[in-house]
Parts: structure tokens; C-alpha cells; sequence
């Protein structure tokens, strides 16, 4: 399999990231088979054919369901709003198609479910792009506490905090519709630090959780002068267990000065680990058992030829972005798709983390602890 | 009132902080009334004439209520575990004396109450030493947030992180012993971050808690090779909500790398602040007020003649450390006793702060929100 | 001018940077004619085939006369070791080619005033990829610096500091052989803080300079067992002036920890700037004009839209790497290209830098100071 | 010897830092003889005597020469301005007194070699105030040099920036004064990097140097509408070599946001170290003999008990400012008076750091390279 054929549906922010992705993992990652970017499908004709000619795509579609049964489509990449996932996802598999699905999943758990039922059952490769477990630092706190370095873990802390609606007069976007956005601050950025606690401590097992709305109205985007109501949390703060460790969690857009702040701690009994993704290529990693009088939080630049997917990039200290979280995860996909092989963060993962999604929701409701349903961990392939 | 006599109960680690904090102030704020350290009280006598010399007392005492009796007394400072203050307190307040008592105030709101009305009945100065109010940085802060600089309050989030117990080996000393500590993490270092949640941005009106002993057992102190059970926390995480601004806390024991680091941030409609203790001498501040692009993280450094306190003390870039939280506060206490005037955190705000650890307590074990107890604020002076 | 055609000559870590630029320039800078990788050149048939695939290009040379003279390239970008710079570049002009050259632009001044003569003769662009002023971060520090927010400039010091030659076993490749590097860290590391010197503040007119090969044999890259002499430099400090401003630089590839850190700070009358490569989204500034005492460090993430550069990216927060660079300057020159307008770094801005570094050598030699000479900044175009 | 009498000339800025070290070591480093503030001594008898009682000095004196032949009278501190350093120093070390200095050591290197003839000849205890010797994380350097943690030493660099005299509005004090100061920045800032490169890699044996007064007229302090020149240097910057290592280092007033920015980093071919006065908690090492891919800069804050000096004060985190090293320098002192042993830096390496100075004073004429006199290290005591 010398080529893989991709159609991707959507082509917002996303689709912008992951078209990038598509075009560029061939380049850095040599040895894995070289996506083709066949088609890109959005509802508006001339909105998606300037978007394939900007992203690179070779052709367009305005119906998904045409995309998706498309014979010369291999895989289907899906960054539309989450209201759409579970549809496309679950025709995409049962067309036989591997999926990449953006985070969160689902809106909700039973959708992220019936996306698992699918894709096992299709037995095709899936993948929820929480991109940020490909950040190289995070993908080497990762390898450290799987290796024992940081010893019993204590404690898991991550905040994910950004500004950009902190303006009142700034519009009422689909994010924050709940209709389509499923939930605010919680499913966008509460999801990236729940899945990064399973990636690197494991499954929480019950939670307590407040989400607010603090700007409760907003003009309409296209209608400056009339206001609608948000319908989604602007900021939510849970508490949970993971095994007899504690985690806390906080996120939010009301927080100015954070831009894209993506930020956590993990303390065990041989050491702690830091990180913050507005500096992502520095991982600082306190090592308990180096002899006294050196220990300290060691900045680890992780840009060097050892570093996870480093080799494929550039000499040390030449730092990395953003996107490459992106590439770094297609070109996984890719190699896995080639071997028929896993890849994480399948959907059994991702729906992991829809289930403490759905328990952050009760909770907030409840006003007690609500346990997050024990979803399998590894697809049954 | 040219001096003031000053007697001090206990003389360990905070007896030391506290003596030079006596001892300094007349150097460094040179129109305050002189502290004259006259007595110092232990319940050991060799141990107690040692401390005196080390640390600058005119006599000793061992049993402190003869030092609460002495005529040659003005001021009563309390420096002993949790479990004496409110005895010793009120005896002094009685006396008429005024009184300093270490943080937290009580080991329960029933005595910090009673500690609150002794001390008003008697009309004499109180306040509890939350001595990190006295930060240069913090009090800025606090200035900032009260010029209106951040705007609309929404959210506060503070934690202090230690880890001097990491080591399982690490014995089982007072403050690990719930009769005489009280608590453990949660009043030891809550307790901070509390009373600045309330002295920054105001009153906690509910919490949500979880606490946790994770090592279990520790050897005795003066007999290694038995072990005792740990009865306080090592670490507890709580979310509250102040007005209609979100709060989230988190304190442990067990953080390796975190020394003594207390860190908030504050996020408002205008701006936010940052701080971190182990960096004390600097204060961040977003201003989104600033014209773009130049708004950022502005790093304070909090040393210059016209920010708090600093007038007293060394040219800009001269830092200050530890010690000087306590001197500063010694100094408004003394200028408060000459001008009969108010100081704070007073044992009303003090009790305020037991209040948010009461309630912490009590959810911990209900599993539910609880509610703060409203607390006057201000002693009817 | 809907296309425009690229023949690149080279192949090695430059050619894989400038490749990346050519290709994702059009992706993210949809308004400039979009540029179409028609060749790439290199010795070795089966390597630069190899190239070709991986990097993106259509077709190879093997010799650079016959790119130079291929009718359907418009622009000749020269990725080679210095020494080749002058003889291709010429060549390519005469050839009425457009012309990017990898920095330094010569190993010599002479080379390089006849690459500027001969680029002006011909009336093509041509610009010295100096690519650190397309770092968003830098472009707004000379923003700041144009509009006078730093007042009048008290002093320019830079450093960039590298570690990959520590080891005394890391063998002599060409960047160690005078006979094709032209010098070592000099020409390497300090053309670009002397180039970014020119864009801040302006040019150098004097310099006192050292230079040292602290590691003076190192073994042959394909023959471990033959020690080979170092013939360049290890290392340089120098200082100049700069107007009535002082220039302090330094420059190492034996800075253990240092991965590829070019840090300056500018100091003026009403503020200062400070900016380090291995953060290259960060900008601190020091606004001695805003009320205190709120001034600071103000450290700018420099990735919103308002930044230069940052609306053809990612959201705020969203961070760039190194390759950005590249691709920003290509973007910046099929734009001049298609507006026959100018670009900069020019090959006349090129030779001025060549101006500094041919000074520092004398001066490391004369153990005096020596001038700068008086190169044209701008082109007669 | 339980107790040792001082006296000290002058009571500016510096008066107040060594009087508050002299109250305060008797209370940290209970092990040393008491210090006693016998006297202190000014020109002007109703300011003199207002500094007893603020500074804790016990009687007073107008006429240095009285002090220095007091009997009852141990040690001389001297903390005047550097064109009477001299003078005293050396009629207090012909009166059997230990003498302690500000620095510089003199305002010339005859008179700094005067005055270690003085003390020499009379068997005095001597050292010179470079108080940053005694910053912790700055010994911590020093020892992890001393015990080869760096391996060979390939460069220092080092800057010391303020900002205080960038407006030009500020008056012309007796420091831009030469006859009274010496020299501006030079020996101001210059005298503290120049020591501890001495401290920390050794002697600079040549150096090359450019100095500027950019700011060249000032008001008097007195008389606002009179201008007057500015006769020291703003800033300096100057190259040296220490053995087969380069030196860079620059000082200034004139860097806007600069409190008290006194930096250096060490590179060696084992590792590096890098420093920074206004975080002086901190001290980052980076260790390139530990495991890739852990290496990083490990940041230790330097308060711990195992670290230097730091079993005198507070527990783990709680951290030291500016004016404890004074304290940490003057127990040295104490402790060496009671034991008739040596203490650094001695008048004698004091004179090697005169002579760097007077090396850059004439390379500033000359414009070439000027050695630097060498001075004995040891005093032959």
C-alpha cells in the first residue's frame, strides 16, 4: 500500500490543521505510506472548492454520505462540530473506511459508543485526534512514568485555561451553541486534560465537578444587534480519583492572558513532572533520586535526535509548533493503517473520556460525586 | 507609647520567624513604637534559657500563664501548635492584653469564635499571622484588584504544594498528629490560601472538598522503628465559590519540587494576576486595557520605593525574602497598638478563614457542597 | 505571474528548511503567486533523487550550471556551503534569475560585493536568508523600535550559544573546515546576531574582537581513527559600536545546554527588549513610559493576529517553531517578486554583514579595533 | 572571645546593610563570638547619631581617626565612599584592628596594594565586602566548579545591568562623581563580576575594554537648575581571557527594567552553570554527563539545608533576600577573628580585582589589550 486516499469532512480551523497534517507527514516521516488528499467535503460548493484549493485537496464533495462512499476513499477524516460525529463516523466505518474523528468523540457517551460498536465491528483503524498527546514532551512525560520514574503516582493537577471570549461583545459562535458544541469550556478543553490523564496516570474513576456560564448572553455573529443566550459553560472545575491518586482539573476562556494554556503536574514519589503547552517543546522533570544537592525542576528541551518523533524534524534547540502535534499523529495513523496495527487514542479511549465528560455534566447537576461508567479501554481487534 | 513590651509563647521554627520579626522592625520602620522582647515562655526550662539568648528575649517563662499575667506585658504572641491558641488567647485577651496568634487561627471554629469574642469584649488589638498578606507582591495585588484593574471577578485559583514528607521515613512529628495539629495540609497550608482568597477577591461561601491520607503510618520520632498512624491529611483539593466568581484550591505535602510554592492566579473581566511564592519578589499582571500588541504577562518586580512596604527596606532589584512577611506585619501590629487602630487579618477574618476550613472538613466527609459559615468580618471595634 | 518556478541548489539541512518553506508558503500566504519546485540540484545522482522524493521537488540536476540555465526556473535558491555561494549566484543573476542565498552571503567580503554587483546589474531580486527576522517575535521587536518605543538606543547585546561540538569526539565535518565554511561560529552563528544588529539598531562601524579553537584536532567523519585539525574558529567574542550605542556579542558551539539559543536585549532611553531563539514566541519589553508601578518584564506571546506575520497561522496562544521562519521569508519574497518590489535581507544588506565579520577577523588578528567598512545598504534597483 | 567590638565608618546605604548584618549574625550562626555595635562614625553629629539609633550602634564618633584608636574597638568596617577606603583602612590596620572593606577595595590599585601591605604588615584579619560571594546558589557555583562538575572551563560570561540613572533628570550624586567614586559603573557593577570570575574560574590575565558616559551632563543634587558633568563611565564592556578561557562581560545603568541584574553562565566541557541576582533562590545546572534524554537545565533552588549557609535560616522554600549575604559574610569574618584563620575575599584578592579594573581603565585609552598586573592571591599570613 503505496498510497492511502483521504477524504476529510470539514474544513474550519480543524480542517485547516489536519490538511496540513496530511500534506506534511510525507515529507518528515518517509517511511509510512503517502496520504493522497482526494477529497474534501463541506455543504457550501464554493466555500469547499476555495478550501481544497487553499488546503490542497484534490477534489470536493458537498454531502458527507457521498464522500464517505466514495470506492477511492481509504480513510475519512472527520473536523466538523461534534452535533455530526457519531453519523459520519459510524457510516464511515461501516463503509469500511478507517477514521480519524476530532475530539471530543461525541457529544455525548452513548453516541461515543455506538462510534466504538461501530468501528470494531467494521474492524477498520480509528483514531480521536487529542493531537496533543503527540506533542513530543508530553509523549516523553509519558514514556518517564511508564518507566517508573516519577514511582507511585500522588497526584495529577492540569488546568487548560484561554481568553479569546472574555469581551462580552464577542459573538455567539457554534461553540458556544450546545446544540451543536455539545457542551463550552468542558468538552473542548476540560476533554484535552481528561484524555492527557488517562494518557500518562490512567482512567479516573469518579468525579466532582461546577461548570458557570458567566457571560450569559451574546449578539449573534451574523446580527450584531440581537442577543442570543449561550447555552454551553464558559468554564467548568472538577475534582477526581484516579486509582488512589487525586486529580484536579479546571478550564475555561475566561482567564485573559492565557491564550492557549494548556498546563499540568503530576507528583509521584520518586519525582513530579511539569508542563505547559505555550512552551511546548520544555518538559521540567524533578527527579527525587538524583544526590542532594542537584536536584531541581530540570528543563528538558525536548528537541534532541532521542526525544519522541524528534529524529524526523530538526537538530536540537530548533523548536517545534503547534501543527507538528498534528503530523506527528497522522503519520502514527498512517504507520498504523499500513501494519493493522494499533493507534491512540482509539474511540474506545476517546469514549473513555466522554464518560467523564458525562460525569462532570451530572455531577454539575447532582452537587455530589458522580462515577465516570468504566468504558473498555482497548478495542476487542 | 514610646516601647511596647512583647511576650511570645513557643520558640520553634515560627518562634524564630517571630523573634526577628521583633527584632527588626524598629530598624527598618524607625516611627513605630519600639518592641521591647521581654519575655519568652517554653515548658522546658533549659530549652527555653536557650532560646532566649539565641533568639533576643530579656526572660523566660514556663508556664505561660504567668507570662499572660506579667504587668511588663503588652502584647501576647502566640507561636504554639493550634490546640493551645485559643487558651492562651483568651487568657491574654482577659488580661488585656493584646495579642498576635499564628495561623490557623483554632484547630475549630467553636474556639476561633471564642477567641474572636474574647478579644472584642477586652477591646484589644488581635490578628492572626496569615503572614503572606504581608508580601510586597501580595499586597500589590490586593491593591490592584481593589483599584478595579482586573474588572469583574472570575475566578480565583491558589494552591500551595510542599514536599517535605515525600519520604515514607519521614517521622510522624506534631503536625502530623490531629489532636495537637489539628489538621494537617489542609490547616497548615489551606489555611494561607484561604484567608487570601478572602483578603484578594473576598468571602468563600460553599466548598466542595476531597482530603486524603496517602502514607498512612510514619515512624515515631524519638523511636524509629515503631510506627504510628498519620491522623491528618497530607493533602486536600476544594472547589468554592466566592460572589459569582468560581475558586479552586489545592494543597499536599507531596509534591516533589514544590518547596514552599503558594501560587495564585486571579482572572477578571479587565486582567489577571499571578503569584507564586518561591518567586516572591514578582508580581504578573495582564492588562487587557493595554493597547495590543504590547499586552502580556507583565513581570513585576515588586522592589521599587512606591509598592508596598518596599520604602522601608533595600534600593529596587534588592530582593526580600522569607522572613520579611513577618517583620512587615509585626510593624502595622505595633502601629496599630499605638494608634488603637485596626489591623488585619484580624481574629474576626481569622475565624473566617476556620469557617472555609470547617466547611472543607465537613464536605470531605458528606461527599456534598457545604457551606461556609457567615462570619462577621469586622470586629465591632 | 500565477506561478513561479524554484530550481534549489543543495540538499542537506538548509535544502530540507527551504524545501518545507516552498511548499507551504502558498497553504498559508494564499495571495502570492504560488511557487512550483521545479528542480533541485546536487552532486550525487542517486542522493538528490532521493532528495527530490522526500523533499517535494519535481525534477534534479547535477550540475548547477545546467539549473542555472534552465528556461522555466525563475528563482535560484542556493543552500550550499559558503563557498560555493559567490560562483552560483552570479551565475544565476547573469542568468536573469531571481536569487535566495543561505547566510552568511559569501566567505568573504569580496565575494560578496560581487554578488551584489552582479545581482544589481541584473536587476533581479535577491535576498540573504537571514531567516530569524521573520520570527514574528523579531518583526515586532523592530516595530516597537521603529515607532521610537525604546527612544533613544543605549546599548545591543547578543549572544547565541550552541553545544553540538562539546563532545571531542564529534568529528570534523565541513562546517569545521575553514576551505569550505569560510569560519566556524563566526560566519555561523554571529553573521546572524550581526544581521539582526543591522535590522534592530543599524549598522556597525567599528569592532575589537577575539576568536579561539578551544578544540584544535577532532577525528576525520569517515575515518574516526584520523585526527584532523580544526581550521575555524570555536568561538568569538567581539563588541562594537553602533551610532553612539555599544554592541556587545558573543558567540560559542561549546555552551553545554545551550541548544540554539540567540538571545539580545536592546536597551534605550524609554524601555528595553529582550527576546531568546529557544522561546521564539516570546517577547519581553520594558515600557519605562507606562505609569508605575506596574511596569515590567511585559512578556508578549507573540501569536495573535495583530502580530506580524500570525494572521496567515494559528489561533492566539497556537505557537510557531523554527520552519516558520523559512516559510515566512519565501512568502515575503514571491510577493517582491511578483510586485518587482524590494526585500530584505538583500545581498547588499548581506555584505554588510560580510563587512562585520571580515572586521572581527581582523581585529582578532590585530588585537585592535578595526572598522566596519562603509558597505551601500540599499540596492540601486 | 565571646564578644567582638566593631566600629564602623559611614552610614549611607551600605551602613545600613552591615549594621543589619552585624545585629543579625549573633542570631542565625549562634556558634560565632557576639558582635558588639560599639560605634559608629560620620562627619556630621546630628546625622551620625540618628544612624545609632535607627542602625542599633551603641555610641558614636565624628573623626574616624578617634574610632580607629579606640581601644575598646576589634573590628573597623568601612563603608564610605572609595576615595577614603585607603586612608582608613590602613590607620586601622597600623591600630591592630581587623578590618573589613566596601568594595571596591580602593579607587586605584597603588592604594588597593597599600592597603594589603597595611594589613599584611600588622597580621589582621582582612576581607573585602563582595557580598554575592556569599548568595548561596553562588557558593553552590563555586563548589560545583571546585569539585570539577564542569570539567574544563571554556567561557564566563557575566553582566551586571541597572537601570537607576536612565532618566537623565536624575541629579549628579557623589557615585557620577570620579573624584569621589573612582569609577562609575566600572567599579561600581564591574568590581562584583570581575570578583567572581576570580571566585568562581580564576584570574584574568588580559582584557580589552570600551567605556562610554552617554548621559554627560546631570543636575546637582542640591541645585537642580545646574547642570554638571558626568565624570565616570554609565557602562563598560570588556573581553578577557582567564587561562585558556574567554571572559565577556558588560555593565551598565543605563538597561531599562534592569534592577539588579547581576548574571552569569559558566561553560565547561562537563556541563554549564548560570545565575541571576534578582531570582538569587536559584541556581541552574546543566549536567551533560547525566543519561539523555533527562538532560536539561536543572534549576535548584538553593535552600536547602545540605546547600550553603542555608542550615542558618529557614526550612526548604522559604527563601533568603539580598541582604543576608552580608549576614553570611560577616559570620565568615567573626568565625575567622576567633580562629585566626583566612577569609575571602582578603584585601589581597580585593587588589587582584583593583588591578582587572585598572587593566580595562587603560585598555579603554589604549585601545588594544592591556594585561592585568598579577597580584598576589594569598596574603602571607
Amino acid at each position: 500500500m503505496a498510497e492511502i486516499n483521504v477524504g476529510m469532512v470539514g474544513y474550519a480551523f480543524m480542517g485547516k490543521a489536519h490538511s496540513n497534517a496530511w500534506r506534511q507527514a510525507p515529507h518528515f516521516f518517509p517511511g509510512i505510506p503517502r496520504p493522497r488528499l482526494k477529497a474534501i467535503c463541506g455543504r457550501t460548493r464554493i466555500a469547499v472548492e476555495h478550501a481544497a484549493t487553499e488546503l490542497g485537496w484534490e477534489s470536493t464533495e458537498t454531502d458527507w454520505r457521498r464522500l464517505v462512499e466514495r470506492k477511492d476513499i481509504d480513510v475519512v477524516d472527520i473536523v466538523t462540530p461534534g452535533d455530526s460525529h457519531a453519523e459520519i463516523a459510524i457510516a464511515a466505518a461501516q463503509a469500511g473506511k478507517h477514521v480519524i474523528c476530532e475530539k471530543p468523540l461525541a457529544n455525548s457517551l452513548a453516541e461515543a459508543r455506538a462510534m466504538v460498536a461501530a468501528a470494531e465491528t467494521a474492524g477498520v483503524r480509528n483514531m480521536v485526534m487529542f493531537n496533543y498527546r503527540r506533542v513530543p514532551a508530553i509523549a516523553l512525560a509519558q514514556r518517564l512514568i511508564a518507566e517508573g520514574r516519577l514511582g507511585r503516582i500522588f497526584h495529577y493537577r492540569a488546568q487548560y485555561l484561554q481568553d479569546w471570549i472574555v469581551d462580552p461583545k464577542f459573538p455567539r459562535v457554534w461553540r458556544l451553541d450546545k446544540t451543536v458544541a455539545g457542551s463550552g469550556a468542558l468538552g473542548d478543553l476540560g476533554a484535552h486534560i481528561a484524555d492527557l490523564a488517562l494518557y500518562l496516570v490512567g482512567p479516573v474513576q469518579r468525579v466532582f465537578a461546577v461548570t458557570a456560564t458567566m457571560i450569559e448572553e451574546r449578539p449573534l455573529p451574523d446580527k450584531r444587534d440581537t442577543l442570543a443566550p449561550v447555552t454551553v459553560d464558559d468554564c467548568a472545575a472538577f475534582i477526581g480519583t484516579i486509582g488512589q491518586a487525586t486529580a484536579a482539573f479546571e478550564v475555561t476562556r475566561l482567564a485573559p492572558g492565557r491564550k492557549n494554556y494548556l498546563a499540568f503536574e503530576v507528583n509521584g514519589s520518586r519525582g513530579s513532572l511539569r508542563f505547559n503547552l505555550e512552551r511546548l517543546n520544555e518538559l521540567e522533570f524533578y527527579d527525587r533520586t538524583l544526590p542532594e544537592p542537584a536536584q531541581g525542576w530540570n528543563n528538558i528541551m525536548v528537541t534532541d535526535g532521542g526525544h519522541p518523533y524528534i529524529s524526523h524534524w530538526w537538530p536540537a534547540g530548533h523548536v517545534l509548533g503547534y501543527e507538528h502535534t498534528f503530523i506527528n499523529a497522522v503519520a502514527d495513523f498512517l504507520a498504523a493503517v499500513a501494519a493493522k496495527g494499533e493507534v491512540h487514542p482509539s474511540f474506545a479511549e476517546g469514549a473513555m473520556t466522554n464518560a467523564v465528560l458525562d460525569a462532570v455534566e451530572r455531577s454539575a447537576q447532582s452537587g455530589t460525586w458522580e462515577s465516570v461508567a468504566a468504558e473498555r479501554r482497548r478495542s476487542a481487534s
